[in-house]
């Protein structure tokens, strides 16, 4: 059995071929075009109608699973160079047109989320789900090629000071009749692990555990935020790469993010040209039917060379304030959040302003104010800054979020105290700190952001084979 | 900052470095092994005592975080082959010996557990996590080369039906007072999902969806099992692999199973042949300080080779039954299941026994009795039997699970009703079978298994970087 991607590609013509598939289109009673999903190419299998009886080709459906066999030869059509002509033809699974769902026609993007089987069958999800695999490939290659660990970080948590966003509990007690303690609580005591827990929001903290030993290492794992946001951009699970490296400030983790990023959009646009092209079409498509103030203005192609072409542009936060406060929409009111002064947390609107009008590249926005970043970032010697980067991307805004971590044990105790931390929660992670502790940073990028990147699906559920959101966990 | 790896293996003599590490050991107060966690071997870094103050050199300690300047030159001791002169040296982080865990004496398994956040700074786990991260990468790099899509399952599931084990409930309800609905149950309507819902315990059935549509597919995820085995062996939380192929009939499912591992146990030790003598040493040490009678026989790196540098035998469940049932230990009654009838259920001590005395090579048994396996499992022509294999290795047993897949709606329909599993929990499983079925098959591995294998570690927890137990869910 060879797959469609090598004979397209390799099988020389008048070879025998066997190849295995499921029927797109049944055109003329003689043409079938067999998808595999090796590639987003069809292989045409001619049919002569006169050796094969009527009932055997009033399966050939849309969906129907068949093996064909015969020879390789040049097409005479147009649209495909090479067709099979097939001498042998089996059926191994019919798809009444009656019933399929997923017949030759357009589909809403709604209706295909109610059939997340099934909607792998189509062009557009195929290619999705291939280039999302090689882009999480990209990932491993490239963190194994410049010396990293992957590091499996724990799902299921005991600890919940992480304070990165709402989380899901974890638990095998009775849910109706839970056993309580002497106050009238739940003992949690009494649960699986004696103590409560709960699915992960991220594993940079025990990340950091692993580089502060094998130097470099890089989480890819699922994590979870139990927020009811019922948006484009939030997923109740999605998968994270999150690396962390000892001896890194801040300089050297935007030269990491820079250049990962860069690679690993480099990963896909070589290997996945074809998947590629057909997404870029299909964005243009879509875009197309849209209002002419809504477009993007880049094709999908286009946004990708945009990123792997230039250096990112560095700024401050307070530069970036300056810019924003001074800037048209800022003055003439346009933007949702006007920005007054320093201290504001940017968003999404700002962020693409920057990006897309003002600098015209991607950007990497460093030392933001203390008081909106998280409790485990550097402390600048200002006293009010902390060693953040976000790095901001056209079309989607932060697609990466990063830091120098705060190495010094006394300046970590001291804001976990303002913070209400509790040390016992993170006796572990103080440690660290106490024993060998050295300059290091990290940074996250959420997986399917990046996904929605590279494909340009405009909605995150899309990128993901069965996305969890508020009252959704079907299949 | 070069790591120690390549100043090792590629840095000039007489050339300046600069390498940042944690002290391993510092002798004569004069010679720093110094680690970076980017290779087992120390750099051997020498101060010379009258450069540097007292205070300084009382710093050098155990566990402490530097970095060093020098010039890198020929070592005059025995033990390696280069050394650095240091003209500098930075202190980052101390370790006071007094407090810090990791000193370089022998410490037991059980304290490095409660370590875990440390334990990572010892040869042996350090080791193990590298061999961990390699096997990992091998896995993708063989799963890419042969034309696998990665996929990424869900890990909240509303579906209960797969059977596999006890499972977790994932809830955002309030613990103490969950709502009820009119029959006085909880209210799993008034969850996040809208209905209850569990960590998944495998992710075939949606693997089988995408293998429906790109051929070929697998999983490498996180999977769970809310059981209480407190032994050497289980994990409440691992990683799974599970590649899931349309068109493959049992025999391809196990040429890929066989071919898979041995690329993947190649691929380690040609990438972690440093670290893999270590462990082998290790184990032989241990193996030594063990009663005769329980030694393995074999060392690390041949039980490695012995399952690369053979095939492996394939035999039915029949057959297999029948040598146990003549086997010298069944008839001595050494055996603690001893082996009566056909439809037994094989033990860990049946299927060491066909591996390790029998055969004396890994094993792949297939076509059990459909009564002790799964419902998808392709159920013979002789109506008892199913297409199941399984793979049993020198000292572990089974590694792998998988199974041809039953693909015909009717026998499929019938087997769950038999075992009393709701259509409606499974539809969109049902539609694979109703819209172009399709012979199709696949495997499981659990990583964690695949680790122990290939580092020799005795116990599952040593081979996880966090493990989560039964009462166990700290860092």
């Amino acid at each position: 059995m060879t797959r469609i991607r090598s004979i397209l590609s390799e099988a020389p013509l008048l070879s025998e071929v066997s190849v295995s598939g499921w029927v797109r289109t049944f055109r003329s009673n003689r043409f079938i075009a067999l998808n595999d999903g090796s590639t987003l190419e069809n292989l045409q299998c001619v049919v002569d109608f006169e050796n094969f009886d009527e009932a055997t080709l009033r399966r050939i459906n849309t969906g129907a699973a068949l093996t064909v066999r015969g020879t390789l030869v040049e097409s005479q059509g147009r649209g495909q160079k090479v067709e099979v002509q097939v001498s042998q033809l089996e059926i191994h699974g019919d798809a009444d047109p009656e019933s399929y769902p997923i017949q030759p026609k357009k589909h809403s993007m709604e209706f295909l989320r109610e059939q997340a089987h099934l909607r792998i069958r189509t062009n557009t999800f195929a290619a999705v789900m291939r280039v999302r695999s090689a882009l999480a490939f990209g990932v491993h290659e490239y963190f194994t090629r410049n010396g990293f660990y992957y590091f499996h970080a724990p799902i299921i948590t005991g600890s919940d000071a992480e304070g990165a966003g709402e989380m899901f509990r974890v638990s095998t007690l009775d849910p109706l009749t839970p056993p309580r303690d002497e106050s009238g609580n739940v003992d949690f005591g009494e649960d699986f692990f004696g103590k409560e827990t709960n699915l992960t929001v991220s594993g940079q903290l025990e990340a950091e555990a692993y580089a502060m030993a094998l130097g470099k290492v890089y989480t890819f794992g699922p994590t979870f935020r139990a927020e009811n946001s019922n948006t484009s951009r939030h997923l109740a699970e999605f998968w994270m790469i999150e690396p962390e490296m000892a001896f890194y400030d801040l300089d050297a983790n935007m030269d990491l993010a820079e250049d990962f990023i860069q690679e690993v959009i480099r990963y896909v646009l070589k290997h996945c040209e074809e998947d590629l092209a057909f997404l870029d079409k299909r964005l243009e498509d879509e875009e197309k039917r849209k209002p002419q103030a809504e477009r993007s203005g880049m094709g999908l192609i286009e946004k990708l060379r945009f990123v792997t072409d230039q250096p990112f542009k560095r700024v401050t936060y307070t530069e970036a304030i300056e810019i924003l406060r001074n800037s048209k929409p800022n003055k003439k009111k346009k933007f949702q959040y006007p920005i007054d002064a320093w201290g504001a947390d940017l968003q999404s609107e700002h962020e693409r302003y920057l990006v897309e009008k003002h600098f015209q590249c991607p950007v990497i926005l460093f030392n933001y104010p203390a008081e909106i970043k998280a409790f485990y970032m550097r402390l600048n010697d200002d006293g009010k800054t902390v060693r953040a980067m976000d790095i901001l991307f056209p079309g989607i805004g932060e697609i990466v979020g990063g830091s120098q971590r705060e190495e010094r044990l006394d300046v970590l105790q001291e804001k976990m105290q303002q913070l209400g931390i509790d040390e016992k929660e993170l006796w572990w992670y103080l440690d660290l700190r106490r024993f060998g502790t050295a300059v290091h940073s990290g940074f996250g990028l959420g997986f399917e952001r990046l996904v929605q990147f590279a494909t340009g699906m405009g909605n995150i559920r899309d990128v993901i084979p069965f996305p969890r959101t508020p009252q959704n966990a079907e299949f």
